[in-house]
Formats: structure tokens, C-alpha cells, sequence
């Protein structure tokens, strides 16, 4: 039989023990499953960053993996706590966005948690131990999670679509950051699928045009802007070798045109 | 039959293959066993971060949970090794303070690892490695672990109870500052137990003072300050969405005035 | 049965989901593997400090444990991907230099990925997770990973030798600064095998001069500078208690020079 799988996401860093308290929490009561970390450096309160890292993560995990994203700023007040399930995950954590993804790329059900139907003491400070670690590790017994949770209609969602300036013309956005300073655009490759043909791409900024879409980063010289797809189909505008966004200077909500 | 735990706290960063070390030769040692990453992140040479870190999450690990606590300056000096025992834990590492919190609070036992009994060349820079890692991995075995070591009386600590100004007034310090760089202060919600109803709290710095202690961090508005008690108990300075220390200019060591 | 060990080290952070999508591919094709961390946090692009990492890393591991090096600014151009095969270890990643110390410590013999051997669609930019994670999980099952192998000759190897200025003088390097600072040079304590005597050791820089080989970072007074034998058996110049890189401005190429 395979052990459950808890993957966790937080924006707590890891020095002051709040993550180690996490996972104490989950092995004291799901002693046989493995806790994979997949990220405690999203940047404090970036609910946002936290929403793309897990969907960059969770489609390659096995059916039946369950994920806590804890970046809560909310936490202690009335934002509700929230169990997302689609046909192949379970995603627990605040409702405040940080699925957005999730509802954007697949079906999925969405329940409140009950904080009065769990027996322990809840803080008004961490919920990531005292509700979203017992919560995971009550979805890897058969029948327990459900007693915890109230069916509801709405939950928090952030994404937008890109807003249309002319028929073949896009107001694009820089929804991300990553590590190696590429710049991920609001546009992803599926949004071509309604083309009988696959257009040709131009982005403009600045001064600066991007022609075509390269295969991979070294398709320019080391120091060159380029524009991919990156790895989960989102446009990216990256500099080889290097950081488009130090080099350009550009940021989160950075507007870039689109041509197709 | 569960798989024993050993849980690690450095300062080691990840980057230079350390903390890879230590676990290639835990697994080595102890392939059954799971290891779980706390921290690597404490600051080089930050006995009190780490042994804070450990304290926030050690209660919440299951029986028999082995924590080996790697920061350690004085490694290779007359400095011991130690090995202490508590009703439900084992903790594992250099006798400098670093396990502080766990003497405040509860019972142990206190042990002195006999380097020479150990048959593996131990390297003078490394005993994260050399040392602490194998009686970690001893620790998961049945009558191992005591081979290693000598019964010791007296152990390093570092805690200090605040300073008393009057009778109802307290000096307090500023004992850790977290990833979100709320203020950690060295005042714990059972040191309220001797009074018989729990009395107002209000603290006062520089030209600041906070009335009251507040539910959780969104009780106030966006960017004020809140006094709050800290997911262990501990007595805190927050700025709601923000970072305290930023914004108060105030690290660890800072005076704080109690009223009760 | 034990469990295969995966383990992994990336440029990536954490912070954008790459290594999360690793680590779910590996566990959705190998799910009673074992992925155990040794760092996310090598310098963007930095081959040599992944290697060094490694280095430090993998003799302590159990035989049979597959290490996943991903470190790949080529990604998606001509470079190979690569499988190193030792008697105890395999090694998985890109022909880049990253295993230039495996290749310095030990027999070896050397494949390429044969790419087009794999069922999957692999993305030009992430080959962390569409080849590397893949063939690391095969490796886990007995027979399947040569069918995606081809057996190579050469293989990038950045290693180079001091520079012999006299009989007893040699041009030394640093070739790594870790985490507390400590600069690590390309002299191993292997190399003093020749002598019949071990031979006095002084180091020679700027206005500096070291004499002898200190024991431990202790055996020099708080914040004196110490010549080591690091726990890998590279010289190092150490800071006691400080930070030798920030203290004389010194990092990776810095030339020493290496009286016997």
C-alpha cells in the first residue's frame, strides 16, 4: 500500500520552528505518510506567489496527494479555512486565493472547514498547525475528513483574463517573478487552442519588441532577451543566462502588449 | 511498525552539502528511519534562534521523535556533546544552550556523548556529521544509544527571567524576532497562572504603548501594532501585514516595559 | 526491502514550484522511493558550487542512492544529458561539469540520455522534470534504465591542478566560499600522500600569512583567521566565529599562494 503524501506550501520560512511544528503535527497524526516540502520561501504574504508555485507543482504529483498552502494573513479573523477537491488532489488552506489556479485549470468542490467540529484548541495565530496539518492528516483515513466540512458555493479567486485592445491585440500582465528572474505573462498557451492556426506572437514594452516565441533559452546569445513558453505553458519573457527582471527592471503587473 | 523520526536543526545553509552529509550518513546508518527538516536557515552561529526554533516545534512531534540541534561554534574544542532525554523526546547535540527551552520546561535526563567510545574518525569542524548524526542513528535502536554515554549533572542554559522594576511592573526583552519580524518577548501566558484572575497587560517603549492584548493579528488595521500571545504563548509585538522590527527599528535584545 | 534514495540539489529555490513538480513526477513513477533534499539553494546558473555541494554530499550515503543534479543553464541547447554510474552511486543530470569531482574521486563509467527514447513530451526549458526526474525514477527499477542509456567517453570536467611555481610553492585557488564564509582551496590532503613526511604547510596572500594548520576553528582566538583541513579534506582559510570571505574581501578565484 502506498503512504499518503502531504506536500506542504508557506510563506513561514523555516527558522523559527513554525513549519517544524506543521509536520510534528502531521506525523503525530498520520504516522505513515510522507511530508514533501515543496516551498516555505514564498515572500511573506504573497498569496499570489504562493498560487503560482502550486500550480507549477501539483499536476505532477500522484492522484490521491493532499496539499496545505498556509500564506494566511487572514488568520484569526472571519476568512473562512477550505478544502478544495478535484478528481485527482485535496488542497487545504485559507480561502483567500491561493487556489485560484486550481479553479482555473479543472473541475473541483469546494467545502468550508468547521473549526467547532475539531476537538483541539485553535490559536488566533496559526492555523497552519492547528487546522490545516490536522485537517491533511485527517483526508488520508478513510471516512474522517468529511465529518469536518460544510459544502459551499464561493470561494476566493484573483485571476483575470488579459484585457483586449483590439481584435488581435492583448494588454498582458506579469503575474510572476521566478527564481532565475523570468517574467511569466497572464497568457497561456491553451487561450491559442481557439486558432485553426497557431498565430504568430510579438510582445512590445518600453522600447523593447520580442518578434517570436524561441524553443528554448539558449536560442539567443547569453546575455539576450527571449520570449518561451515556460514550463507550465505560460508566455515568459527571459534573458539568457541572466535575470530579465533585474535587467529590465520589471515586475509584478508590468504591462506588456501582445500582437498575435 | 512506525518508522523512527529524526528531525534536524542547523545553521548550515544547504548549499555547500553539509546538511546532505549528515543525512547520507543517518539514512546509511538508519535506512528506516524518516528525516524531517525543521531549519537550516538559522543564522551562522545563532544558538538562541535555533534553540527558539526547536522549542516551537518539538512538542507537537510524536514519542520517540530523535532532534539532532547542529550550531555550533565551538565544535572541536573542549565543548561537550550531549545527549538529553525527556519523558517523550530525544534531542541530540553541542552542549551550549541550544536546548535552553526544553530544561524551562520539563523534566530531563542529561548526558555527555563519550567521543571515544564512538569507532569512526571524527574530523574536528564537522561533528553534525561525525558525531551527532550517528548516535541520532543509534538512537533508533534498542539499547545502542546508552553505550555512548556518561550520566552529567549540569547542562548549559541561557534563559533569564525578566527583570522585576516593581511589583506589578516587569522589564522585558526582546528574545527572538521572527521570519515575519514579529517581536518575541520573554514573558509566557503560564506566568500568569500564580494570579487568580488573569490581570490587564499593556507594555510600554520608546514613546509607544499597547493598552491591551489583541485576538490575533487582523484586530487591528492594516500597519498598526498589536500585542498578542505568540503561537507558543509567548508574549509578542506584531504589525498587522507588516514586519514590527522594520518598522520599530528594534531587534532582539530590545527593552520592553510590562504593566500587569 | 529498503526503500531507493533519490536525492536531489537544484539552482531552482523553492519559491516557483520547479522543485515541487520534481518532486511529484518522482513519486508519481517511483512511489516508494525516498527523496531526501541536499539543497534548492545553489547560486542561480553555479555548476561549481552544485559540484562542490555534491562533493561534500554523497560518499555518506547508502550504496545504490541516485543523485539528481540539476544545475542547467543549457537547457533545451546541444548540451547532453548524462548518467554517471560509480560502484556505489548513480548520478543524473546535465554534461555540464557538474560531477567534475566524482569524476577526480573514483572509477566511473559514463552514459548519455537518449532523449528520444522516452514516452513523455519533454519541455525545452525544464529538463529538471521532464528527463532528469524520469530517469531517476527508472533507476529505481531493475532493468529499466539502460534502455535510455548510451554508453559516452568524455565528459565535461572542470578540475584543474595548482599551478607548480617552484619545487616546494604552488598557485592555489579558491574554488569555494560556504556558508559561514570559510574559503576553500584546490589543495586535498590526498595530495600530501607523496611526501614520506607530512610536510609543513604555510599560506601566503596579500599582507597575510598563515603558518601552520590549525585543529579546529577554536585553536585561534575569536575572529583570528585559521588554517584548516575542511571535513572534505580541502584546505580552508577560516574565520573563527566570523566570516574569512566578508573579513578580507576574498571570494572564489582568489589566488594563495602554498609554502610545503
Amino acid at each position: 500500500m502506498k503512504s499518503p503524501i502531504i506536500a506542504l506550501i508557506t510563506d513561514f520560512g523555516t527558522e523559527d520552528g513554525y513549519v517544524g511544528a506543521m509536520k510534528g503535527q502531521i506525523l503525530k497524526l498520520a504516522p505513515k505518510c510522507v511530508i514533501t516540502d515543496i516551498s516555505h520561501s514564498i515572500r511573506p504574504y504573497d498569496i499570489r506567489q504562493a498560487a503560482f508555485c502550486l500550480n507549477n507543482s501539483y499536476p505532477y504529483f500522484p492522484d490521491k496527494t493532499i496539499f496545505v498552502a498556509v500564506v494566511d494573513p487572514g488568520v484569526g479573523t472571519t476568512r473562512r479555512g477550505v478544502v478544495i477537491k478535484t478528481s485527482q488532489h485535496i488542497f487545504v488552506g485559507p480561502d483567500n486565493g491561493v487556489f485560484s489556479y486550481i479553479f482555473y485549470n479543472e473541475g473541483f468542490q469546494a467545502y468550508e472547514i468547521d473549526l467547532a467540529s475539531l476537538p483541539n484548541h485553535i490559536s488566533n495565530t496559526f492555523h497552519g498547525r492547528d487546522v490545516f496539518s490536522r485537517i491533511a492528516a485527517l483526508a488520508t483515513v478513510d471516512g474522517q475528513l468529511d465529518k469536518h466540512l460544510k459544502t459551499i458555493k464561493e470561494v476566493r479567486n484573483f485571476l483575470t483574463q488579459p484585457a483586449k485592445l483590439a481584435e488581435f491585440e492583448l494588454m498582458l500582465e506579469v503575474i510572476h517573478v521566478d527564481h532565475f528572474g523570468n517574467l511569466i505573462l497572464n497568457f497561456h498557451r491553451n487561450d491559442l487552442i481557439k486558432f485553426e492556426k497557431t498565430p504568430e506572437i510579438r510582445v512590445e514594452f518600453d522600447d523593447i519588441r520580442l518578434d517570436s516565441v524561441s524553443e528554448t533559452f539558449g536560442s539567443v546569445a547569453d546575455g539576450e532577451l527571449a520570449l518561451l513558453w515556460d514550463s507550465s505553458k505560460f508566455l515568459q519573457i527571459a534573458q539568457n543566462k541572466g535575470n530579465a527582471s533585474k535587467k529590465l527592471g520589471a515586475g509584478v503587473g508590468k504591462k506588456i502588449r501582445l500582437y498575435l
